[in-house]
């Protein structure tokens, strides 16, 4: 089998290595369908996060499932299931009351830019589909592992209602599927600053209502003069950088809510600063595994199509160019298919 | 008339000045009833907030109303009145979703610790007591100006629900009232974090089920060991320093809610760690105007006595005396009559 490392900034190989076996009675082993980069993976691509040492790849996953340890109840071979980043026993106090990302047995699963992956913890963390999805489905169904439920969960951590007026910070696949979890949760108005063409269009696509090209304090300024002064209900950070996360932080009005899901690069917030903002913040690693049977049937029954935010697709052993592609923003998140 | 001036670091002074008048036709005059010492005035007290110029102190208040400017509808002479600290127009974006603390028109009423009060934006910022309440009420009312108003909302930022586990960091008269809040609220156990013998005492009266003298990592540990290893439901911060605000995010569980009134001091929150806490954040100054109603309901019905907080009264002409009791830490909570 071949599974792509990293060796260090923009050195992604795709490398013979041993098929992966259960190595715990709760683990299952799934044929990878599809998988693909993710927005956090360029971190340690562009050096940002350090690589110590080759670092196998992969965390977003979709596929049929080829063998189950002897404690997997409900997860069976010739399943098509999907995942979160984060295995989880689905059981412990902090799943059950949704925060899966946060199990107190979480294991991460971090190899699945491969043909084949173990995936611990099967049944609290894998969903299957009603049945074996038809190829046009798939891209959409992939992205309910990541990159999607991130977007659906900073839309829920930011409170967006129906009628509520929405502000997306950050125009990568996250933010754009932030625009389509406002709008499918009951946004009035959609706001997504972006200044590509490209995004601002598969932005308004999603249900973007209008458009902020502007960044940083012209970009509030612009907010607010669009909300009367007043400033967003709902603000969703989708980036994860100082400015982005102020960005958001003095777009929403008192008393409104952040939902944040860029993983933090040296973000420091300033106490009385965010006392003062009077906002509700809320945010972290998506629990996906909450989100899973609900958004698997909205994909299956044709309510969104979240694949759209994959405008580049490869045969899975071209996965260098596919971090390329997207390290140049030539792509806005690639498919890669085994 | 007399009024308390700040000249500088413990250098309070009870002093003649002029008596406020009208000003605007939106203003009332109240002759005040009670004042008292906040736990934010020791910040200038202390020479923590530089003070340029001498200052003019004090406000929570309550009285009875003298007169009222032509605009004012909805307040009279002769009635009882209790206001917040931040006067509000009660009309604006803000104000009608609740945050009149945030109201766009907002005033900062700091005069109070005086024998007659100017109170701007009137009926947008005074709520009268159903009658001129006998004197054993004063203290109970007195605390909706915005102590109890504060551990309310500390309470109700930290989405404490019937049921909830709690815990209250800070044990001054805010955190005191957050533990008589959350257990109004319904919680089944409030835990108070304080090493004070008479709080501790107090504390248990106003419904603490649990008392945590450690502190810091230890007070975390402690919280952890209470609550099985998960935390913390909803964490009340009600200090307003680096400590007690990580204090209060380590000590919640993955999903819980942290309610922060202590006003910051030096507070940087890394943007990472607040990722991975997974916890609601919200806080900020108390919108003391939208619990007036409500919080009054309970006084005036001997559902609450928050008046208890008040272990030290003094006429107002000892002003001195109550900053440096509660200074050194010999009183709670210092109340002033004129």
């Amino acid at each position: 089998m071949r599974g792509t490392i990293l060796y260090g900034p923009r050195d992604v190989r795709f490398e013979e290595r041993e098929i992966p076996k259960i190595i715990n009675p709760t683990d299952a082993i799934i044929r990878i369908s599809a998988t693909c980069v993710c927005g956090s993976d360029l971190w340690p691509y562009r050096g940002i996060n350090p690589v110590a040492q080759p670092t196998r790849m992969g965390h977003e996953y979709c596929g049929i499932v080829e063998e189950v340890g002897s404690a997997v109840k409900s997860i069976k071979p010739g399943q098509f299931v999907i995942g979160s980043f984060f295995a989880s026993d689905n059981t412990c106090p902090n799943c059950q009351i949704g925060y899966q990302s946060s199990c107190q047995n979480r294991e991460l699963v971090n190899t699945a830019q491969a043909s084949v992956l173990r995936v611990p913890l099967a049944d609290g963390t894998l969903v299957a589909t009603p049945d074996v999805p038809s190829d046009g489905l798939i891209p959409s169904l992939l992205t309910l592992s990541d990159v999607m439920g991130t977007g659906w969960f900073a839309a829920d951590a930011a409170n967006v209602k129906p009628g509520s007026t929405v502000a997306v910070v950050g125009d990568g696949a996250v933010g754009l599927l932030g625009v389509l979890s406002a709008k499918q949760m009951g946004a009035e108005r959609i706001i997504a600053m972006s200044r590509h063409n490209s995004r601002q269009k598969l932005a308004r696509e999603f249900g973007a209502t209008d458009i902020v090209t502007e960044r940083g304090d012209q970009g509030v300024a612009r907010i607010q003069e669009l909300t009367n002064g007043i400033g967003a209900d709902s603000v969703l950070e989708c980036v994860g950088t100082q400015e982005s996360m102020m960005q958001a932080i003095s777009s929403t009005r008192p008393g409104g809510y952040v939902g944040y899901v860029g993983v933090p690069h040296g973000v420091e917030l300033n106490g009385e600063q965010l006392f003062y903002a009077h906002v509700h913040l809320h945010g972290g690693p998506a629990p996906v595994r909450r989100y899973l049977p609900e958004l698997i049937d909205l994909v299956w029954n044709r309510k969104i199509n979240p694949g759209k935010v994959f405008d580049l697709i490869l045969p899975l052993d071209q996965v260098a160019e596919g971090y390329r592609a997207m390290d140049e923003r030539r792509a806005i998140k690639t498919l890669l298919r085994p």
